[in-house]
């Protein structure tokens, strides 16, 4: 992987070039966040043209390597107007990295509303008019392209990114031709529409495998890291049983399921909406309980989820997605939590996003809590461009201003996810100091806090959840480095090789001698590029933290959140 | 003037108290901007019950000073989210001065829906149920509330501060009873809107003008004032004759009367809506070329506006009002622009946010340029509540978003004046540095750059403007702290005692013997804690700056924005 493609979206030009030195070895988050501190002015319009829209796949992508199919996008987000990756499976990771390019980066902006597609092929790019896709849904938009173009890799928008929404996703290609999977958080969506760019295919028709320097040690080193996946019970049992929805009875036994836009910690239907009770629902109409969102996973926590009727509805149907539109919203039947998701898909927005923010349309009484139907209307009307979908989609801390709601659960803007902060204390403080916004994928402590994964650590108390955040804030941005799947977190945290496996894929392929403290360094230094891009932007500390809202204590366990600054700032002070 | 009233909105109790020595001999904007950053939590929400709006009259109000009618308001914005203080006319700050009042304190917030009238008299604090003036615009409010309690101060919101919208003003009763004066900038209705208060009355019955030490002294100082306000030309003769909009056609020769949202800099049709067109209309139509916002005033620069049937239409019609709902958005029909200021007035909304906000929704295509009777039709969507009305309601940089627009002038998301920043760009020092965000009175550079009042200072080159600027900024907080209005600055500037007139008066009124150092030192430490609230709130020297649309070179000067961080930094430099 060494070429560049640099796309001039105002002219319609391109070219390839070589990356410079400082970008050597570097893939995944690693590239984009360096490549948007070095390149991207930080106080710059996120929608402007200065921005631009970088994806890089993983240092794995390409090879045989079990779950590394995952492609990183990042930008100056128009959501937290700070950095942001995001990363997402699909089928496109595995086909840039085989074409030898490291990554494909958009720049500039059209000053004329003309809609363009990009199609990336083996040695050539080309920019030709997105025609009547423009105004289209993903399903249809990757399904026309599928046709025309046959299985490639699709990236997209829909209708929310098309008008440039600060919710918007770009959705990309399953390997069944849906739009279920979503670089979902920080509205890369619109960073994309920004540039009238509808979709970019890649079709790698012609390329083979990426280079592995020592064949033998990658094929030893592949076996035992597919047989750590699969023999974990989070990855090898609970994910392809139940997909990630296995986490509603768990976390709200725990009590920190967030309900009722996070004003309790259980949820008294959640039984409706388990992963249990998903998988018996799939089955019964002949659904897929069990899929992988890319060529090469083992651990295929994906799925279809199909109507009464037993027609297609929707699939990626994840935990968090199930939690933000149903528990928080008080909505209780999966099948219009199942709507909610197909139709965030279809326009391309972030599922959490969507989920916080009907639930402060319902502090607003813009919709009564728990209604599904109502809720399914509400999302409409981001589809149909109407002021009131402008307001939608633009997310829950925008929705809050539009009706006044003081009680809006984001860190720089970004929805909390599935966990409170308040019991699940490790997670709270990945909340609140990632350069992300809140992003429970950043830092998963859930996994010691409530999973008794990679140890053990009290969700209640302060205890070392600061230093339990970091730890993983680090380990995960390396793995988003490596272009894995966060889920390999489950066997990395307690085998007892763990990272040492991840080296062992990494040097067997690039020929280098990389140990363990070189994944530490490199997941460092990508922290460190994401904060003093956003310290140029005019961040500061006094971003670090939690709305006041989870000041107030919540049930079942009477607890409050309790950081000070000063606490949390401890979190990621890198000299 | 010793005694602080606190009223907590959520218990609805109140209580006196004597000043704490750190308030001590701080009046107007130097006690509001202190309260805010002793007391207010710089990192809450706006709209939240840690956020205080305070009222503090400035420390002449209350004697016969000439125009010393000025009312300070402050709290944390809930459009900036910064420090903010916003000073208005009426007849509230002197009847305040009266009752020996020095600041009204609004606390907590109700956690119920009831909404209440706050009463103020000489002894007494009544907390008595608005009743059916919620919901009302501020034209009825206003009214009512006269039939009841007499030709009282009154402060109040309208259907924008009820929906906590981030551009919704507090409207204040003028000498006729209508509510032609504002609170206008920074949201501040909001803050009363989230503490479910309608309306302040000031009823100062049975009080007396204040205690005057020396009585000749000051009479004999006012005597000069009074002469030095009518003799300058700005103020003895231009602002009477035409009102504030006697700039329109001296701005737009200039060539920086923003057109068409910042585009150029003349305005084809600017005769149509010049001062002097306003004043012609309304002498035809038998309204009032002249008249004062508060008792006491010599200037004499607001109005009455008729339609074309001779009925009262609208008044104190400013020109940045003039301009914004004008030139901004190419509306050229001054009626139109009257039913404009009029609705703006009537819901409680800053004219100069709501002209800025039209012209965005314009760049969106929701409303043709031009199209006066469109505008209405947007403006009236706020009144209703709808979610258009939501969008344009909460502001520019809030309708930029929800329409993916990204040329917003905003600074700190307050909309730029009528001043466009590269052609002025002293002003546009003030735009960029002064803690408020966008506004031409925190440090109007105007005077020098193109009126040659207080020297002169060429406005298309950087110069000394950011000299220029941090001066004014000094002296314009210094007279907010008086409560003087600022257009006292323009015979000031060009008097031979200058400030020492001010001086004169303070020194009489209290006994003291300040000095002119003594004013600068002051005007200097209200910044200082301006700027510190801000910083602890976050902001960095990153939020002062202007949006990268000023990169752009505008007609007829061909001239840029140009100046860097760095430039910038030192404005406001304070040790």
């Amino acid at each position: 992987m060494s070429k560049i493609i640099r796309i001039n979206t105002k002219e319609r030009t391109f070219n390839y070039s070589e990356p410079d030195e400082e970008f050597a070895g570097l893939g995944g988050r690693a590239f984009t966040s360096r490549m948007i501190l070095k390149e991207v002015p930080a106080t710059c319009h996120p929608l402007g043209k200065h921005n631009k829209l970088v994806f890089a796949p993983g240092l794995l992508a390409g090879t045989g390597a079990a779950n590394s199919g995952r492609l990183s996008a990042g930008a100056k987000s128009p959501l937290t107007e700070g950095i942001k990756e995001s990363n997402a499976g699909g089928l496109a990771a595995q086909k840039i990295a085989r074409m030898g390019i490291k990554a494909i980066v958009l720049e500039d902006k059209p000053e004329d509303d003309k809609w363009f597609n990009i199609v990336i092929k083996k040695d050539s790019v080309e920019i030709i008019p997105a025609g009547d896709l423009k105004g289209k849904g993903t399903n249809e938009t990757i399904s026309k392209l599928w046709e025309k173009y046959g299985k490639t890799g699709v990236i997209c928008v829909g209708q929310a990114g098309e008008q440039l929404m600060i919710s918007a996703s770009m959705q990309l290609a399953d390997p069944n031709g849906r739009p279920g999977r979503a670089f979902g958080r920080g509205g890369l969506g619109a960073v994309l529409g920004s540039k009238n760019i509808k979709a970019i295919i890649i079709d790698d028709a012609g390329s083979k495998r990426v280079d592995i320097a020592d064949k033998d040690a990658f094929t030893a080193a592949n076996k035992i890291w597919s047989k750590a996946l699969t023999d974990h019970p989070v990855s090898g049992e609970g994910l392809p049983a139940f997909g990630t929805a296995v986490l509603v009875n768990i976390i709200n036994e725990a009590g920190a399921f967030p309900t009722k836009n996070f004003r309790e910690g259980r949820f008294e239907h959640a039984h409706d909406i388990s992963g249990e009770k998903l998988s018996e629902t799939i089955t019964e109409r002949k659904g897929v309980v069990s899929e992988g969102c890319h060529p090469g996973c083992v651990i295929k926590c994906s799925q279809v989820y199909n109507d009464k009727d037993g027609n297609y509805l929707t699939s990626g149907f994840e935990y968090e997605t199930i939690w933000a539109f149903g528990a928080n919203t008080m909505i209780k039947d999966l099948d219009d939590i199942a709507v909610l998701d197909k139709l965030s898909d279809e326009y391309g927005l972030d599922t959490i996003e969507m989920g916080v923010t009907i639930g402060i349309a319902m502090e607003a009484g813009v919709v009564p809590w728990g209604d599904g139907k109502k809720a399914i209307e509400l999302l409409e009307e981001v589809g149909k461009g109407s002021a009131l979908g402008k307001i939608i989609g633009n997310g829950a801390a925008f929705t809050g201003k539009a009706y006044g709601i003081d009680r809006v659960p984001v860190v720089k803007r970004q929805s909390l996810p599935a966990y409170d902060p308040r019991a699940t204390k490790g997670v709270g403080v990945t909340y609140a100091t990632s350069p992300q916004g809140a992003d429970h994928t950043a830092g998963y402590a859930v996994a010691p806090n409530i999973l008794s994964v990679g140890g053990s650590e009290d969700p209640l108390k302060k205890g070392n959840n600061v230093e339990v955040s970091r730890n993983l804030q680090i380990a995960t941005a390396a793995i988003d480095a490596a272009g894995l799947c966060l889920f390999v977190a489950f066997p990395v945290l307690d085998h007892e090789n763990g990272v040492q496996l991840i080296v062992d894929l990494l040097n067997a392929q690039l020929g280098a001698s990389l140990t363990t403290d070189d994944v530490v360094a490199l997941g460092t230094q990508i922290l460190k590029d994401e904060i003093e891009f956003n310290k140029l932007a005019g961040f500061t500390k006094k971003d670090d933290k939690l709305p006041e809202m989870f000041d107030d204590s919540f049930e079942p366990h009477n607890v409050k959140w309790g950081y000070t600054e000063q606490e949390l700032s401890k979190t990621l002070d890198f000299k």
